[in-house]
Parts: structure tokens; sequence; C-alpha cells
């Protein structure tokens, strides 16, 4: 089950994308795709509706971010043992966490907007962990249950902002676009094996990043249970697991974004996002 | 005015402290403290409203955190020369941003819960400015038409989980009922100079913070117009300012909470907190 929102910015309706890929109106069934209809025991539910049964959205709409409600947006640092490699630093003995600003989700083919004065806006493809159900204190046996499900983040980051401007790397991780999310929820039971996903990011038709959640170092559910020490977890709340290796800060020379580029990214089950860089107005 | 929210979590009302000390109910006249009814045009107009008109709540309920709908929860480090001599800190060039959860937000006067494990919670008072209208790219000349007003936050802090499990603060700072808000909102015309209020905090009654926002390194139009910058401001959200000296990390030896401690703070003219420290269920 591949669950969407679509419409325009803050205006969006629930929905899913069926088999044949037709987009379809899920709002007589649920309200938005937030707070208890994340539940695992919900989702499940809506697995029972016929797509068939709902109606056809006619057109193209935009996809928003596939999830709403969302009041905590957490990132994991250097999480994949190639990538802290590129970025010169060690495999951490603790998951680094930090947080983006929830302003910055929007939809995973929206523009992605340089802020005034960027130099250094690169890219991040990340396994998305949607949070279904409250988690405070949780094992990590028990840690998937709290879980709604999966997507496509992109951790965009300016690196001038995150690294050379005083402490704690939320500056450069949080403005407006920074992070685009989906195109699709997939419920957790419809993800196969969430720890061996191919994911990559191409940069003007370029490979950039070419990887897979298999060498990821802490795995969501070890995520989950680790972050429920240390604050509770909601409905709609967003982990996004860190990247592979292939960051434009890690290339010899550094490359960035600069506007006019367009970035495609995706992991494999999950759906594709695609962004044009555009100048801040 | 004393904007207050009150009743049960997650289902305060409205409500405002007329100069009596009496609290009223301010249903009749918005939903509730968030969105555009912080803008400082719709707060003129509250203040048109004569308390006396609004009904007498009776008995002495619970007060919730003073705005609603917090998007996000900023956060400015060692912005107090003073504090950041005691933490063994230069004066940062630029503001240190962090985030604390939004879950964290609780009541004023809620108990204060020890997470699982705890060794190093500690205190901070601090001025918190409460955003009441978008803020993107706003000068520092225009920052403060952006801002609903200001309240006494607590920025509890566990200072292991801040400082020993790896990096980025947010993990020390985020813990359930690690931000009591309030009690009162009190709406920026109403605070006559928000850059001389003495501020402190009491442990088991006696003084540990004792100091003023006169020695707030970067203040509260800078910083609005400097995190403007870096990602847009909402409604609702909040930036906390940092705090003066007297934390129990900078004491010899240290001293942190422990159950059975009350703590209370205050800023002169936005009201005082009183938490008992709990340890965590």
């Amino acid at each position: 089950m591949k669950l969407v929102r679509y419409g325009a910015p803050g205006r969006e309706r629930p929905g899913l994308v069926d088999d044949r890929g037709a987009l379809r109106d899920l709002s007589a069934h649920v309200d938005d795709l937030a707070g208890e209809v994340l539940d695992p025991r919900a989702l499940a539910r809506l697995k029972t509706i016929d797509p068939s049964s709902l109606p056809k959205v006619e057109g193209d709409p935009r996809l928003g971010p596939c999830v709403a409600g969302t009041g905590k947006f957490i990132c994991v640092g250097l999480n994949y043992s190639d990538h802290a490699a590129e970025a010169g630093a060690a495999v951490p003995a603790e998951p680094i966490l930090f947080m983006k600003a929830t302003s910055a989700i929007c939809g995973p083919n929206d523009d992605l907007v340089l802020p005034r004065g960027s130099q250094k806006t690169d890219w991040e493809v990340e396994l998305g962990v949607v949070i279904g159900r409250t988690a405070r204190y949780v094992d990590e046996a028990e840690a998937l249950d709290h879980v709604a499900g999966y997507c496509t983040v992109h951790d965009v980051s300016e690196r001038a902002y995150q690294l050379e401007h005083e402490g704690q790397w939320t500056k450069g991780k949080s403005a407006d676009t920074f992070g685009p999310t989906g195109p699709w929820l997939v419920p957790a039971d419809a993800v196969e094996n969430p720890l061996s996903l191919p994911m990559w990011l191409k940069l003007n038709g370029e490979i950039m990043q070419d990887g897979s959640t298999a060498t990821m170092i802490f795995k969501p559910a070890f995520l989950v249970s680790y972050i429920s020490r240390f604050m509770s977890l909601q409905p709609g709340d967003i982990i996004s697991t860190g990247t592979p290796p292939g960051v434009g800060m890690g290339k010899t020379p550094p490359r960035y974004l600069r506007a006019g580029d367009v970035v495609e990214l995706g992991i494999d089950g999950l759906g594709a996002q695609r962004q044009t860089v555009v100048a801040a107005r």
C-alpha cells in the first residue's frame, strides 16, 4: 500500500496509489495521514479497503509530504560507515541525533530553495521512519510495533550553516524546503526488508549516491528504542536515518547545488523524488 | 495583559489573569492561544476586552503551557557572558542554536520528571520569545513586529545526555517535561523593557540563579532576525534565549536535581513556575 497526500500546500488530502499507478482519494475513510490514523492497527484496517472502490483523482496533482502532524523531525548523523569515512569522521559509538525544523518539510517534488547567501547546499538521500504509536522507553524488540511505515526523505543540508557558524547542526538543516518527504508512506508490514533497500541520488542525471540501507550502522529498531530514552515519540514524528556516501561535501573538489540543478533521488519500493533547485525569493 | 491556558493536559482553554489575580475564561473570544490569535494585531484586539466581562474560573485549575501549536522550540546556547564563563566556554561569535523537542513542553507547575538513569539533570531559567507572525529573512529593525510576547521558560537539561553521549545537544534537552512554559504569555507591548528583566531560580528555597536579561549577549530582535535567515519562524514557535549564571553544572562540586527537590523560577513581570522533581515512571 502506497499512501500519499495530494493537493496544494497545507490543504493536502489523503490518497493512495493503486497497483496500476492510479491516484485514488481516501478522504471518505480518513481525514489525513496523521495522528491515530498512523497506528499500525489503523493502517491494517486501511489495507482491507478495495482500492477500486475509491474515487480516481483526475489530472496530475502536486504531492505533499506523505505524513502530516509531524511534531519532531529527528535525524541521525553519520549513520553509514562509508559516509562517516567520506566526511572524515569516526564511526560514532552512539547515534548522533539532531533536529531539522518541521517547517522544512515539503512535498517530494517541490522546488528546492537555496537559502539566501548559500554557497554549500548539499544533498542526502535517507530512509525515513514514521512513528505510528507513542513510544517512550521502548525495548528494541518492541520498537517496530511503534512504526507506521517508511518513506524517502531528502535531508538537504547547508554545510557552511551546519559547520561554519558556531554550534549545532540544526542551523544548516532547517531551511524551508530542506525536508522533502515522500512520495509514499509505505506501511511497515509492506516493506519486505527495510535493511537491504537500494537507495540512490542523481544530480542533473549523474549518479551521486548509490548505496543501500544494508550499510546503515544503527538500524531502525535500535534507533526508535534509543531515541525513546531521550524523548518521547509521537505519531507523525519522522526519524531520518542517515545517508550513504556520495554527498557533495565529500567530493574532490566539493560540489554543491546551484539554481537550475535538478536532483532526483529514491529508495527502491518507497518511491522517487525530483526537485528543481531555485534561489530564495 | 497576562494570557494563560488552563485545564487538563491537551485540553487547555484560553484565559487571562485580571489585575486582581483572578483567572477568567477567554473561550468566547478565541479558541486557543495559537496560530493567528498570536498575531500582534489580534492580541491588540484582545486587549480591548473588559476583563470584568469575562466569566471567572472557579477553583485553582492546572495551568498549561501559555502557548499552543508550537512547531519549533529553538534555544540559544551560552547567550549570557557570565554563564559562558561558568560553563568554561568562550563567548560565541554568533548565536549557538539547538532545538528542544516540542514534546518537552509542559505547564509551568507540572512535575519535572527525571529521565530514567539520569544523574545530571540541571536547571536553566530563560526568557522565552513567542513568535506571533511568520518571519523569514526579517531585518533586525522589523524583527519585533513578528513577536507575540514573552514568557518564562525552564530549559531543563540532562548534562550527561547533552555532552557525554555523542553529538548534538538536543539529546539532553528534549525529555518529556523538560520545557515548562509560562505561566503567562505577556504581549510584547505590555513588557516595558524586556532587556532589563530580573530573573531568578531557587532550588529547595535556596537561590541558585539571580540574573537579568540585561546581560544577554544576543538580544531578542537580533535573534529573531538571525534565526529567520536559517529557517522560517511561525506563530507559536518559541525561542528560549539562554540562561544567566548559576546552573548546577557550574557549581563546585556540580549539583543536580534529585527526586523530591522543588524548583521555583521566574522573571519579573512574566510570572513564576514551581516544579516538584520526580523519577520517571
